[in-house]
């Protein structure tokens, strides 16, 4: 399967092998492609058990004897690969520095699959230092999980719902607004989908995952915060599932207030989101499983929230924009306080 | 003491006798006023035990024996007098056509010491069916508790800090917002202070209760709100004491900007709050006791929160008057979500 496209396959490093990272990774490898993952507490479990994903997509496992020398516990002995996939969060984006450079050829391009504003930077920062520098192609392609998915134990990933990625290439805009002359223009959007870009979206579905390449990222960006500043926010800050947030009338009410204030958000960016938009994801949050989302489990777990990148990275491009989001930022001060308790 | 102003002394009635009603009228008790109890889930503790009342200002206990006759358990066995103070949440505002009549002598004054905007109309509803209408004064007061006291146990309040009631005439301009006209010329206020609310002040102080008349009631109110709302809001949804909150950075960044919303939702409705109040407020907070408010107390409780009184009413006034108050909705909105959870 991973040669029907007829080219040279692509070797993937995934950097954070956990609820999106080891899905992903983990349906390449399990599709034959050649997947390194790099892995901190769950080495020792996965060296001896494998990968194992219940997914909505089918259930697989990746043996132990499998990935033995695909699996890594430092970056140091990862070989140099095509693709390198960051799923970390972004509050872990200081360690990209040693992180990114071994697994990263000369010529290859990072994935970063992050949420948030403006987190490419970290990232390109680092590869723009790895390999030929007259590479005139981009290093950083960027993409956003539309994902329900949580690893529940030691190299054991559940992922209930949804999954598509969109992605594309990054244009260095800082990734927080267009140009005033781009908001009409779109000048400083990619003119096409680069080659790279689109043999990484065969592999995905040649992989079985959903995945779409686009020309305008800040757009789905945005669109990712939509759902990401109400549910990620007041899933924390309520202590509550999505499920929970959407069923209820003044919570339904906060989200969808929340909604409308992004939505204001990226228009001042030059980022137009349909209304359209708002009500199809609050229906589909209606519809989608109970879950809880990727901040509340760090935050159940004690572990640093991406405040920065999903709250207030947002706030900041908007005000820099001469948009106030108000409620936006007194999400980001209360998950602040809970975050130091 | 009670004798020392050379008038009838006036007798008073408290309709709530918890950490507000029973600390006054405790206080006049003990000071020797005539002062009738209505209890509720206390009343026989209370038949028992009496008042038992720690305040910074002074311990004191109120023997079973000294208030038999002044203990009610229902409205009806309650002699008419001259004051009845509203000590209930605005939560059980529906009970008061119950509770006023047999309290609250022809001709009496009701005082109203509750949170929130708005609040005074469902007792003046009750009162101006009571006794003779042809009475030229104002039959309803309002008032501003700043006071830190909780109900610890049955008949067992704790002052913990301040105490000062700010109270005042009521005029019936809803309460919420002055007309555009006294918006320049405070035509709706009082002109004066009534000779009730005066001998009421000098009652307050024969018993040792830090008062004062006012004639603008209405600035009062949002001076309360500018605390409450911060503080009572964001101590429920974030599980924390006042202490807690004005101590953290992010929390206290919070409180300063609901304050300064407040203040811009009070500038639509006619009032003006100045800066340094909000400065003077902060710095109070700072180092005033560590506080449970009586918001978060009702809501570890599992009662039902002043949602509407504390925040949709400001929300609503100033919104009436071409203000959007949105961190104030958005708190007003988690509380829902927490109150129904």
């Amino acid at each position: 399967m991973a040669n029907q496209n007829n080219h040279k396959n692509f070797t993937y490093a995934i950097i954070g092998s956990g609820a999106l990272g080891g899905l992903y990774g983990g349906m390449l490898a399990n599709a034959g492609f050649e997947v390194h993952f790099l892995l901190h507490r769950d080495f020792e479990h996965v060296q001896e058990n494998g990968f194992q994903v219940e997914s909505h997509w089918g259930d697989f496992h990746l043996p132990a004897a499998s990935i033995a020398d695909r699996i890594h516990a430092s970056p140091e002995t990862m070989p140099a690969c095509d693709v390198t996939i960051i799923g970390l969060k972004t509050t872990n984006n200081h360690l990209l520095s040693t992180l990114l450079p071994a697994p990263t050829a000369d010529g290859g391009v990072v994935l970063v699959l992050q949420n948030g504003l403006g987190i490419e930077s970290d990232a390109a920062a680092v590869v723009n230092q790895i390999g030929n520098q007259s590479n005139e192609a981009s290093r950083v392609l960027t993409g956003c999980c539309f994902l329900c998915s949580n690893k529940i134990a030691p190299g054991h990933i559940r992922h209930l719902d949804q999954g598509r990625i969109v992605f594309g290439d990054w244009q260095d805009c800082d990734g927080l607004q267009r140009s005033e002359e781009s908001k009409k223009t779109s000048l400083d959007r990619p003119k096409s989908i680069s080659p790279i870009a689109k043999q990484i979206e065969a592999d995905f579905h040649a992989a079985g995952i959903e995945a779409q390449t686009t020309d305008d990222m800040l757009l789905t960006r945005w669109r990712k915060l939509l759902w990401n500043i109400p549910f990620n926010g007041l899933s924390v800050i309520l202590n509550a599932s999505s499920k929970e947030l959407i069923d209820d009338e003044d919570a339904a009410r906060l989200a969808r207030l929340l909604m409308l204030e992004v939505q204001r958000g990226a228009a001042a960016c030059g980022v137009t989101i349909p209304d359209e938009m708002i009500e199809k994801t609050l229906e589909v949050t209606r519809t989608m499983v109970p879950y809880d989302s990727s901040m509340r489990l760090d935050y159940l777990a004690n572990r640093p929230m991406e405040i920065e990148s999903l709250f207030w990275a947002p706030v900041h491009a908007a005000a820099n924009a001469g948009c106030e989001m108000p409620m936006t930022r007194a999400l980001a001060l209360q998950l602040g306080f809970l975050q130091r308790r």
